[in-house]
């Protein structure tokens, strides 16, 4: 039999902790980082200068509003936000989202403020 | 109201083709793509010299054998096979996965042979 390897398990790490806006590190490839979150509310408005970033919905709902438009994001459903772009995640309920972006990206990014906080490792 | 703007649904994404070890583009990440795919079978053993590769299952179940050891993904799992790490993905039933890594990635790595196939966009 060959050795298991265990693979990382989003639920799993997901019920580890139940902290708001608070990104968890759950994987590395390349100079990127996949994070998992769980939101609830209105964040900031803020812009990424320098990257895109991934939200990918696991459980609950996502609005993330982008000044002049809208995008709803169910379970399943994933929209990168463009480079440059401000943006305000909403949950109207609590939300468990993926997130893809370089690694050291800040939640804020650009704005700054009480709600920054560097992602975090789940060990 | 603001302007309603559509998100990449994988489920929907995924009824659109049938065919197998054909990775589909659904978004782009800075110079990265994200990819889904429908695997059953083996496929064959390959190596990316030059980057790490993630799969996250979505549906059914995908077993990653990396030579001395495997992994076994269920849907909501996700692995990434470090770079120069020879792999080679099995799926004993039908199964459809996200797929994360620098655009122009090559399905068979190093390996070549007839599965083959760069990635096609969904339009």
């Amino acid at each position: 039999m060959p050795r298991s390897v265990v693979p990382v398990n989003l639920a799993d790490n997901l019920a580890r902790f139940s902290e708001l806006w608070s990104q968890k590190r759950v994987a590395v490839l390349n100079d990127y980082e996949v994070k998992v979150a769980k939101l609830k509310g209105e964040f900031v408005w803020h812009t990424h200068e320098d990257t895109d970033e991934l939200f990918l919905v696991i459980s609950g709902r996502l609005r993330i509003q982008v000044r002049d438009a809208e995008v709803v994001l169910e379970p399943g459903e994933l929209f990168v936000v463009p480079r440059g772009v401000e943006h305000c995640p909403v949950a109207d309920e609590e939300t468990a989202i993926l997130l893809f972006e370089p690694t050291g990206t800040l939640n804020t990014g650009d704005a700054g403020g009480p709600m920054t906080k560097p992602a975090e490792v789940l060990d």
